[in-house]
């Protein structure tokens, strides 16, 4: 079976790393293109990865004939503009979260993915593609915890990357929007089911930058599931143990729980300070065996031509809009059915 | 320093419980004499943990002048009359929760306390004397994990128990009265904070019985503190490992877990179902360390003449309060104030 | 059932200990005599611990017709004679380790129980009454790991307590005989066989005192017991996180593991270390569960007429001869028959 | 830079996944050739993975000019011939252990690697490239843990395969050449010395037809190292949680172990066995990851004309001799000096 030649757009953190793994890692893949409008990073990546074609205009990288599919991980006002150029051009399509900057942006999405029943779109939703993560989501299907009642997911981020976050704050749309997309994604994704109504709270518990900024450091939901189960999930960026993503799946006959202690190896430190784990030290090391398996499914998609089962752009705009509802109900102060 | 004496009234699961340690595992205590509206049972436990005086009559028992206090274990509705009963005989006074069945009796027990402030008055919130809440609660007072943001705690009842408590459920009062009052306690004391709102929610998932008795099986409510700080409680009936409270606190700076796997002993098994920890089979087992210790902690106030610092009535009708709106907001669909 | 009276002798740092649990906290037990050589102590803990007789000579106490048994927690070479003479008076005993200082002694100890076959004698092999190790010790028992294979057990004081260590260390009779032999104790119960050879070796690794003393810091044997089982026993004095006992046992079927983390209570801490969870901090703490049972058995054989199953004077003599055995493997650097 | 071109001879099990990920997941790598004497399964082989060329006769594919390294993945008899061969075509080796199937074979090896000193060799110690064990050794070098004075480590085989474990059992060597050479080198690796002294014990618990074949099912042995540090290790074929490798390095000041419980992934799940975690079910998925990054370390010699720092012949040779001397020691009883 031949490769399939990928086209990349973006190069930030996550778009380099996207890069990197395309263009050595994934097995039937070859990194044939890459896009950015910094076009001193866009060399000095193509020639450190080997890349031989690069563009600074994302139509023209999609004029390419042998390109078969495409990467998006540019910024997120970009995506569905982007979506529809690829998907326009013929290529397959893989698109970071979030789908879109707006609910209406989603619903555009919607109607470009439709438009193309043949071609692959596959969203970023990568913690589905962690090894823990599939094995849960294997063994809920299968049945082996009962009926699902709750689904616990809290994403917690280093103090120690707090700089950074912060540069990113003003355009980060804020917590709910920036953090709480996978925790609502997993809560439908276990409970297989939509989101009814949600509450969510917050407040600024340190860093007094968010304030200014109307974003939290800390902020909590709780939702309630069209089928009854229920969702919690919490987000916080003042985490001093590392990268933490944990997630609890309670059911009538048996709980799951990804990452309880998040450790990021088999290593446990023996010493004044107790028997310790240590965490990941970033999102980065935390999903890098989700972002190559989720490349290689976007491979494998396209060489066998099949679609991702149960993972769709309507995914992609139900969770963004459970998301603002989320910002919504925290501004307001009150609890808000979705639709 | 001499022994105090202690009249202790309901030889239920817990009356037993209580009976039994203050009979022989308290230093400092005597259980002089026990009350209990059942002769039979009365004789035979007396007989059994070698306590010379037996009553029938709460009110005679609280005549005999030798006693020095009162265990109080016996149907939620006659607590804050017996409250009453026992302080005008001069007894200090140990109450199980809940303090009363509403917050009026609640109200009521208050100014009984309010008028002998000479009296010890100590409240059945048994988790704050188990050793490992009782460390966590120090840590958080002494600034080791900064501002507390958010408490979660959960309550999961084992389902091998389930006939028992289907037994009991008529007259539990429903999930959040009967279970979440533990956790509602634990939020205030951890945050330090009164709570401002609630939202809960729940179901039945497994048992029919319980939506017969309008009662769920499955639980959960998010609450917001006067302080900002956040709240999640959790309660179950369905657990299949056994007993299991969790608590988290995660503060600013750092985060203390309680219990992230309450294993019973320090045995670990490895066999085919992998390396494995068990559960403690019932509450009784679970909270053993801590009924002794509460118990401990009465005797010792009253030879010493002081008072709990922290566990006052108040608390008895702040969580009571706190645990009805839960119910209401449950009822009604709605999220609700406090007051 | 009348209490059973007890007169305990030695009020060292785990004399103390004895008494106070037998004074306050062993149902169906009195602390009825005490006896001392420093009468300052002897009268201070009397006064605190409230019992009612003080001795200064052992014979004397022994004497007393009200006591129905006698806790030797005096020093080692005292242990045989006092087992004697307080047999000779009728009473029923219970001896800490070791039984004696020698093998000669031991075997006296054997004939002296021999002539009291309706006294009670009990050796303090506390760990055996510890709830995890009771719990494995009857899941090894009901062939729920199948044959038992390796038992691998390791004794780690905190470097905390070297100084206090350090001077006790001349009297000791070295890490084997002070340490080791609760390890040897253990591998025996869980293989259910004798020892046949040892091999021993260790060094100083940090303490030069220990090697001024012709002792070491760390030390190991492994030991072939004659079923074929395996032993392995560690010991240091150096472990930072401090008191750690930490036993496997390894079955054809399955692994008992106690105290892998040998963790104080349920707590877990989330920080900047990562998630750990901390240690006993000296074996008092971390045995206390275990000499409150050892005691209560040891007042329940006395009120029942009972003796302890597996646990005899010959038990004593076999373990003291391991360790003998080990110590001379070290220091002949040879691999030793027991006999 | 140019991507290295590599050979490899051999596609039993762990040949055949050093072949896929030479062919697909080493960045830098290219799988030119693959040679096997089973032309049918060479062909199926070369075809699914996409290699251009192949080869029944070793010594024809070390002839291919194109060719920059070849990984040796043969039976164990053929390694230290296949070294000699390649090596004097000039080509980089790795070579899986054992080095050679005696201590001369050993010797033999060696005068070949050092007559090329311009040529990369490296020794399939895959566990040094275990993510753990890499943190492990950093931590110990840089002093984080004092001075190393025991090593223990065990490698446990899953009972699920032990049928085909049993067909390779009467050309395996016995379990302290077939299992405990990865022991023995860590052990060296972590002490930083060499082995001084062995007593090796074991028998058969389970498998009668291992007595038939003078092996064991269950072995360890001590050693002592020329530095004074402790070792420790244990193999068994009976492990019914899967596989399970684990080490702990105890120094005067910190314990590290890896794989306390070699749990798969971060899934822990929550049932009527308490809550437990999962072992890796195979040899091949535990290291899957070292396999990768011990091939992604040849390949970085190779292009970067560099040495594996501390991983030479001279470790092969005396970790042959180690396993060898506690072999004849289980077999003669007696403890026995390494040279």
């Amino acid at each position: 079976m031949e490769s399939v030649k990928i086209g990349s757009v973006g190069l930030g953190r996550l778009g380099y790393e996207h890069a990197k793994n395309l263009a050595a890692s994934i097995p039937g893949c070859v990194l044939h293109a890459i896009c950015n409008v910094d076009t001193s990073r866009l060399r000095a990546v193509a020639e450190e990865l080997g890349v031989p074609h690069t563009y600074t205009d994302f139509a023209a990288m999609c004029a390419d004939p042998e390109l078969d599919g495409i990467v998006i991980v540019s910024p997120s006002f970009l995506h569905v503009e982007q979506i529809k150029i690829a998907m326009e051009h013929g290529k397959h399509v893989f698109c970071e979260k979030p789908l879109g900057t707006n609910v209406a942006q989603c619903k555009e999405a919607e109607k470009v993915v439709e438009a193309h029943p043949e071609l692959v779109f596959q969203l970023g939703f990568m913690r589905r593609f962690d090894p823990s993560y599939a094995e849960a989501k294997r063994r809920v299907d299968a049945g082996e915890i009962g009926k699902v009642v709750l689904v616990r997911s809290c994403t917690q981020d280093p103090r120690s990357t707090i700089e950074s976050t912060l540069k990113f704050l003003p355009h980060s749309g804020g917590q709910f929007l920036d953090m709480c997309v996978h925790d609502l994604d997993l809560i439908r994704w276990f409970t297989g089911s939509n989101i009814r109504n949600v509450w969510a709270i917050g407040g600024v518990f340190e860093f007094d930058l968010c304030r200014e900024l109307h974003d939290t450091d800390n902020a909590a939901a709780m939702v309630q599931c069209e089928n009854g189960a229920m969702g919690f999930l919490f987000a916080n960026r003042t985490h001093a143990a590392g990268c933490n993503v944990e997630t609890e799946i309670v059911g009538t006959h048996g709980t799951l729980r990804i990452a309880p202690v998040g450790a990021r190896n088999l290593l446990q430190v023996v010493d004044e300070h107790g028997a310790r784990q240590e965490y990941y030290p970033d999102f980065m090391s935390r999903w890098h065996t989700a972002f190559l398996a989720e490349m290689q499914a976007f491979t494998d998609h396209i060489r066998t031509g099949t679609h991702p089962a149960d993972l769709t752009v309507y995914d992609g705009t139900a969770v963004s809009e459970a998301a603002y509802r989320c910002k919504e109900s925290f501004e307001t102060g009150k609890m808000l059915p979705i639709r």
